[in-house]
């Protein structure tokens, strides 16, 4: 079975590293605070690489899953970076979600070293990376995903190869898009049903089996009610796929109104301290706007 | 088993007229086009009134569902309407979709005259229509509600009691304007991905898994992909609904941007000739903004 490096232990990164340690691979991790990749090889049983060029040593394939794109750069290029001291053949697989064309980017240079490169952004919060059951947007060429497949696998609930490289991450930040666009909607009806004095458990209990439903709706409709912020997936990362999405669109001209007003709502919650929290807090600045709360 | 009159044999109403059939009520029939009653008639077995009156005189309850609030209101309480010789203790159900404070301005009048009401919108087009398959969004009394209820549970899979008279328009029109908020930010999103090269049906695989997964991505993709516009709900009803939700904000002091937004752009659609089409064709607003097409 392959050596996977595994680089990023967050809220996701850790729980799909110890998927992949069930699955039966030797999995090594890094994680940029070195407490937190010692911390999960002792629970896990993997080992702690002192830099990403030290994966690049050992393993076989790196899978990423870190902030931005900024540190996808700096973990896979830079000093220390995983292709320093490269194994012949390495594939790279980046799960984070940055921008289409740095994606691109960051391949040429992995290609000019003889590595491999897929973005394969995921869908589904922490309880589906620590299923297994993510679903996995796939961009690169066939030879890399038959390569890497077994790794995506265990991750996976399913995988769905989109295209060549940054076609993975257009998919996934429009979704994201979307999902913020859909969530601030909700948050909206939502306030309007209050106001109105609509029992706002029996209209969630509707809203999924109508025109207006949506995994929003199923996901983030409860957490506005209950005022469970607990963060999932934080609001503030949210907003950076939002606004990867209006980057993608306005370099190719394509005008994305709804993501845009979605990310101004988003970016008011991180003005109002909510960057952290679930960003079903982003009803928050929604409830400031309307000058009406979901709950007494 | 009781007499139904039924109002009303647009898209919707023909076929649960027919579903009422099938599940063994009497049937009397009005449409404002009375060759459509007959023709009706003729079809599925049930008997034709010549007018609204009639059915009042000779029914336990009174379905309809017509295009707006004017409709209802002329043919329960107009001129030759459901109540001029209404039977003691009628019940009527309108399952058209109005505003929230006609539908209690109707209920109260329609009290003066002895006669219950139930607002009883349905969300679900044609195919669940056809199969009494709707769900349905009842308000009104628990009494008037028991006394509907076999009528309505040929008509629905799901039948959710909202609150008071007024509440069930209420949960409707939010419904129809998330709906309309989230398939024009899904046309902005696919024409995002068309212009970056993203294979579409793959993008359309992958979405209702992912976060930005919704009843319009399972609705409204295939259509807006293929081009097919034939009515299943056509654009400017769902014009009609946003206006009633934006309405119902407003009435009660609280914002809701994002149905604003998609109320323009059904706006734009009903301008370009685009009205008697099924809503998915507010991707060619869409297109005609982006300078590109969702397909060759």
């Amino acid at each position: 079975m392959e050596h996977v490096g595994f680089i990023g232990l967050g809220i996701m990164g850790a729980r799909m590293a110890a998927v992949l340690r069930r699955a039966g691979f030797e999995v090594t991790v890094w994680n940029r605070t070195r407490a937190r990749a010692e911390a999960w090889a002792a629970e896990h049983g993997g080992s702690v690489a002192a830099t990403p060029s030290q994966l690049g040593e050992r393993c076989d394939v790196i899978v990423s899953i870190v902030v931005d794109g900024a540190q996808v750069e700096q973990v896979l290029l830079g000093d220390g970076g995983v292709v320093e001291d490269a194994r012949d053949g390495l594939l790279c697989i980046d799960m984070s979600t940055i921008a289409p064309a740095q994606a691109r980017s960051i391949a040429a240079k992995l290609a000019e070293r003889g590595a491999g490169f897929l973005d394969a952004p995921v869908t589904g919060s922490a309880p589906k990376a620590a299923d297994g059951t993510l679903t996995t947007m796939v961009g690169g060429s066939d030879a890399d995903l038959a390569r890497g497949r077994a790794v995506l696998e265990a991750l996976s609930e399913t995988i769905v190869h989109v295209g060549p490289v940054g076609h993975g991450q257009t998919v996934k930040v429009l979704s994201n898009a979307l999902a913020a666009a859909n969530v601030t909607a909700l948050a909206q009806a939502l306030l309007v049903g209050r106001r109105a004095g609509v029992e706002l458990e029996r209209m969630v209990e509707v809203l999924p089996r109508s025109a207006g439903g949506s995994r929003m709706v199923d996901l983030k409709a409860a957490p506005m009610l209950n005022g469970d912020f607990t963060p999932l997936f934080k609001l503030e990362h949210l907003l950076k796929d939002v606004d990867l999405a209006l980057d993608a669109g306005r370099e190719l001209g394509v005008p994305f109104p709804a993501a845009a007003t979605a990310g101004e709502l988003l970016s008011a919650g991180v003005g109002r301290g909510l960057g952290e929290q679930d960003f079903a807090a982003v009803v928050e600045v929604l409830e400031g706007l309307a000058g009406v709360r979901l709950r007494d």
